[in-house]
């Protein structure tokens, strides 16, 4: 039995690459009576492509409430012939009309900005390699920007960039990262964190740049929580390393707000390594679920 | 008598830093009925100065509805009593305040920088020596950010930016811009267009980078119509002069939508020459109504 679950037979995959504005929705997942990109994206396909009943979608990046993204990768599986009724000789063009009837058809805080038939073995959540998320301070009330105002935090003092990126420097590498995340039962909370740098926009907000292999509940904004703890002096770097080592959530960390967060990029594998890639993925994130049955529409990575 | 107006008797006139997301705004403009940038800010500033009658303001660039700004100027003549109301020993911290303050007050889409006790001869509009415009468009629907769909225009196709430097190279200098204005009685459209320059942003995004020392109505948007048409192949460089030379609205001009414009900077002289400059500029922008009789609140510049 393998653990990497391809389409269903006689259904065909396709990769999306879409941004959002987060601020008008309850996040990534469709949620009964909620306003979801999710549920917007999969009501959209389903009227592009006549399909019947609606939709799912797996996503690379579950995105909470108010999150933003510009470089989300999702897939969904698609009736072929319902694809194949799109205008168009090739693929390539069967491609482009998709993404100009989706603009005609989401609302205008979803972009869909490629689609493209995926892969074998592609799987958004568990092929990727890494995710890339920003998180956008204003710590200089002189340079407030109101038209930046949905994806940047304003915070009240001027930060101590130099301190910040000392605490990247502690917090990158293979940790268990417990201590800024929300547990999950069975799920592991040990992640390799690739990269957490501070510099300055040219817009003078200052922005984070976090990529990890994958990222569990909350923990972005948490990282960036402790670091904001630093450059406002509240905490000194090295309590930054004695909270991640005592691997339990601890109240010093402030889990900041949502609209600073933004999913800028996920990162892929060449195409031969797709499936071995969803493999290691899915035996280490998902091992209770790694049974063979479905996995969940999306995944908190 | 003076051309140059200060504040009247017993006033104190003071300087508004600000920027606003013009989205929901029908302009700067304060009209009966209608949601203004300069009528939320005098609300906020009778509230916060106690003020009454509402207080009247003068800015550097009378942006029309849909319109932002990063960089807007502002002028307001106040009760020196109300202002030594503020909390504050100096100018310095009153000055604090007073910004504090206001962005309880004020509503997200205006954000006012930095409040100041104008130096003598001080004119936000005509005092001014030349104003800075950033127009934004994205001509890659691969590109798109819908966190940017408030300050970005969708172009359809890419465009051709080295042809589009060349539309700036043509219109820099001293000309009469009539082309590309909307005429007013008694008002002159010569202008000193100072740059007119195109390159991209870390986001992909073309951004026009446009100086004057004054603009007229619409004009920025002309402009941008005119190099996004060369950029576009629909007519070529030549003709933009040909255009210009005619000094008559031509149909070929497409005033580009206003959501793409904001005003980016206002510079002033050093203080000794604010009131000589202010004279000037009157004195050839306001021809008509240059014989003491106050200057409309604010100017198309």
């Amino acid at each position: 039995m393998s653990v990497v679950l391809g389409p269903q037979p006689e259904r065909l995959r396709l990769r999306l690459d879409l941004g959002y504005d987060g601020t008008d929705f309850h996040g990534w997942a469709a949620q009964p009576g909620q306003r979801s990109v999710e549920g917007e994206l999969a009501s959209a396909l389903t009227t592009l492509l006549r399909a019947d009943p609606p939709l799912r979608l797996t996503v690379a990046g579950r995105t909470d409430a108010g999150v933003h993204a510009r470089g989300q990768v999702a897939h969904v599986d698609v009736d072929p012939a319902a694809w194949a009724g799109l205008p168009g000789r090739s693929a390539r063009t069967s491609e482009r009309a998709a993404v100009v009837r989706l603009r005609g058809i989401l609302p205008p805080d979803i972009a869909v900005r490629a689609v493209s038939v995926a892969p074998p073995g592609f799987d958004a959540r568990f092929s990727a390699l890494s995710r890339r998320y920003r998180y956008r301070l204003c710590d200089d009330p002189s340079r407030v920007d109101p038209l930046r105002r949905r994806d940047t935090v304003l915070v009240p003092r001027t930060l101590d960039v130099a301190a910040m990126t000392q605490v990247g420097t502690v917090l990158v590498g293979l940790h268990d990262f417990a201590a800024f995340c929300r547990r999950r039962e069975g799920a592991t909370t040990v992640r390799t964190l690739e990269e957490f740098s501070w510099a300055r926009a040219d817009d003078g907000a200052l922005e984070a740049r976090v990529v990890a292999d994958a990222f569990c509940h909350s923990m972005v904004r948490a990282l960036v929580g402790a670091a904001v703890a630093v450059g406002e002096g509240r905490y000194a770097v090295p309590v930054v390393a004695e909270i991640l080592a005592a691997r339990v959530r601890d109240p010093r960390v402030r889990v900041m707000p949502a609209h600073g967060l933004s999913l800028d990029e996920v990162r892929y594998p060449d195409d031969e390594q797709l499936a071995a890639r969803a493999a290691t993925a899915r035996a280490v994130r998902e091992p209770l679920e790694n049974s063979g049955a479905p996995a969940p529409a999306g995944g908190r990575d």
